[in-house]
């Protein structure tokens, strides 16, 4: 049987869970129960799997590493710092990935982490318009120091103090596409575009950094079209999309449509930031060719992909 | 013709000069000042590229980072902290090398960083004696804390005040090496092993991250033979490898054979740290059935190549 290809997004919860501390011993903690799930997939010999991942809490602690370091060390751009975040967790995955593969017979599946730029559009409307918080807090005098000494936008976040506020822009491209594309079709499972991808411009035919911070499931999409992947898989920490969340009518979906779930977007049912670009994400898969997009709890990727869990986003009948 | 493969090892002052503050601008810089040359490699249609890197400068400033916010974020250990500076690096070299081969119309070549893990022996006699200094300065109380605290290995660095020390171990294996080899004999340009690699060493099959640091040039070695490569070289900042070093009857070499170099090693007559390894790293490749080593100045990587500069080390006639 030939197998199929899935792309796997795993949520920030999946990394570092809320009220963590964030050490090296909790987050491989939490990467091991994430990785034993998807070893599954790999062993039952149906799948090539590549997994992508958040890197909020992750390059969140590089960024404040960088500012309480800044009279000792040059900080570094965001760019860099998600290509820092990307190692780091690209690290911890690949090795936990091996040793549970390890474990259980397969030490010879190779598992690499490919340090991921992902292409954006200069002209997003986004860069108009920044919006996601990123980095330490300040007072309001120091963010208003580093709006004007750096450019920065920054925003004052209910009485917790001052933050900078970064575009999210649309993922165009994932620029190392070719060399994963590659690795997943000898066999390989990799891991890429971590924490939505390093977000670069094009100018000229090439490519620069830019201090940006893209929505790592819709980076995930581009990347499970970029391997032509089957499925796209999205790991969270809720068991089923729902509609009219919280309210006394909330509905679990096993199952939606595109048109379907286009028209839920349209009514307002998703949160912004969390369920909307999940719900996004798989309808763009599903629209570009994809035969199934899933968003499911992380402790049922395997039941998920059955059909026994998760909401799946399929194509209109 | 059937492309060759060379691995190249670049040195520190290839990405940070002594000097230099280690901002994100300057290290670009050096960077395309590096990747230039090595493009001219693969313009060539003679070479399949793997580069590999030194990390000194950028992972001393990422612990120096950890260290300032430790009372924010729970520091990392040393080996997530090389996976950081290999993501940074990697980044930074592979937009560098896309970047330079775009402009001269190879914007097809799939150019990947791979994180990389390089094993280790758990009982190498390096872990009995650290000799390596790494991260910050400390005043010797603070130096005798943190040996009590955490067991590290701390020295007094003559009037600079205390540092830790950590084991420099022999790589023995790249523990990639098979999805690192799918990329180059797919034509994909590799960005591996940076820093050395990350060290981990084995138990019952599993890997596990040790504070330690990798010879860059040595991991650089097991690198190439790893890849089948015909060809390593390091690229540094002097022209040739010399006998007799600052003394009246210096001789700068431009071929040595594996005899030759073995005697001149057992002589003393290279620095410890700095060009004994790369004699070492080139003697083993030979040895170990590679064409060709060559230790050359960071501006003549071609005309190394061409046996018009640096020092060849070679089998014994």
């Amino acid at each position: 049987m030939e197998k199929k290809t899935v792309v796997v997004a795993l949520g920030g919860n999946a990394l570092l869970q809320v009220g963590q501390k964030g050490t090296f011993e909790e987050q491989m903690e939490n990467v091991y129960n994430a990785v034993e799930q998807l070893a599954e997939l790999v062993l039952s010999g149906k799948w090539r799997l590549v997994i992508t991942h958040g890197n909020g809490p992750q390059v969140g602690n590089i960024l404040l590493q960088n500012e309480a370091g800044k009279h000792l060390v040059p900080p570094m751009p965001m760019d860099v710092c998600g290509a820092e975040s990307q190692g780091m967790i690209g690290y911890m995955i690949q090795q936990a990935m091996h040793n549970v593969l390890a474990r259980r017979g397969r030490p010879d599946i190779p598992v690499a982490t490919v340090v991921t730029q992902v292409l954006v559009d200069k002209n997003d409307p986004a860069f108009q318009n920044p919006t996601k918080p990123v980095g330490p807090f300040y007072t309001k005098e120091e963010a208003l120091r580093l709006k004007e000494e750096k450019g920065w936008h920054v925003v004052e976040d209910a009485g917790r103090g001052w933050r900078r506020v970064v575009p999210s822009p649309d993922p165009k491209a994932i620029v190392e596409k070719e060399a994963i594309r590659i690795l997943v079709e000898n066999g390989a499972i990799v891991i890429a575009s971590g924490g939505g991808g390093i977000p670069v411009i094009k100018e000229n035919g090439t490519y620069r950094g830019v201090e940006a911070v893209i929505d790592k499931d819709l980076a995930g999409e581009r990347l499970a079209e970029d391997v032509g992947a089957h499925v796209f898989l999205i790991l969270t920490d809720v068991d089923r999309v729902r509609l009219n969340y919280r309210k006394p009518n909330e509905v679990a979906l096993s199952r939606m449509t595109v048109s379907e779930a286009k028209k839920y977007l349209a009514e307002g049912h998703f949160a912004k930031g969390s369920m909307e670009p999940k719900v996004k994400a798989c309808v763009r898969f599903v629209e570009a060719g994809g035969e199934l997009a899933i968003i499911a709890s992380l402790n049922e990727a395997t039941a998920a992909l059955e059909g026994r869990a998760g909401t799946q986003v399929i194509r209109d009948a």
